[in-house]
């Protein structure tokens, strides 16, 4: 099986580690951890949250690249890897457990 | 090639906007677009924000993918296709042009 | 000199920390500090930032009062006083510190 | 009756209208109204949240600062007078209406 882009993408990540802080703002972010992934992750949160209710395609596109790449950082801080998160979705929408767990919670 | 599992899940919520609002949670979601899609986003990015600053694996894991629920489900309201995030993503992280683009923008 | 209508909020705000959990809502979001305070502050600032984009000014005047309700109750589960964040406000804002510092830090 | 320490601060903001945007930050915020504050409103909220989990109470006090700070830039832009979102927070709090239509709400 093909591991998917999301994972590719994690490993690309991940081999920042060592790479040069002066000039690779993931190692920059990484070493910032957990603060500085976490609230680049919700900057970009209200910048997709902005773009969905009033900008293009075009810009909603890259702000949810934007935050998916640091969701991807924040999960490689913390050694998640995104595999299991893909699975905990799967399981989630495919048997229609989110259906039922955001019944109960919807307002 | 094969598709990605985030492509696959995509489409799974796409079927979803014929589905019965009384027992769909995704409908309901895409019903209330843009505004309530984007709410729960936000919120749920709030939620991964607090996750990965205090709580544990599986619970970051767990906010992990209701977020990328939500991020599919405010695409899916705007017809944007997620390969189309996936490969801006790719460009972005594949060319360091997250590396470049964030170096300038980076307090 | 009175004392402004936000530290009035404040103290009665205060005063629920002794009311019912089972009548009284700000009990029970004090019951659950940090988590629930903080978690339900980034939820009204989404709310507050969607309503400053596309909504009216009822409702963002209603999203910015229950922005200011959770961030008193953040600042009581902390025993910080609105008071000094208001002085702080005044120092930033008034000796247009607010202007210096910010300026530095725009992208 | 004395005018409370948000309408000042409020009204400093509103003379800013009138100043150099090359050295007011204020003046820039509402000049890249309604897409610039509200995403600094974003921003601070998740610093606030952020802060509120993790952080001191001199990083809080000005995290809360920054926050009303932006808060009330965002009302400026839209005219919204902070003393009518004052009135109905203490509306709110003070005839328990918050007790009352959050307890609706909560999960």
């Amino acid at each position: 099986m093909s591991s998917s882009i999301l994972e590719d993408l994690a490993a690309t990540i991940r081999s920042r580690r060592s790479a040069d802080p002066a000039v690779s703002y993931t190692r920059r972010l990484i070493d910032g951890a957990p603060l500085k992934p976490a609230k680049k992750l919700g900057e970009e949160a209200v910048e997709t949250v902005i773009a969905a209710m009033s900008e293009s395609d075009k810009a909603l596109t890259g702000e949810a690249a934007d935050l998916l790449y640091h969701l991807l950082v924040v999960l490689e801080c913390r050694n998640i890897d995104v595999a299991d998160v893909l699975k905990e979705l799967e399981a989630r929408v495919g048997t229609s457990g989110i259906e039922e767990k955001q019944r109960r919670s919807t307002r």
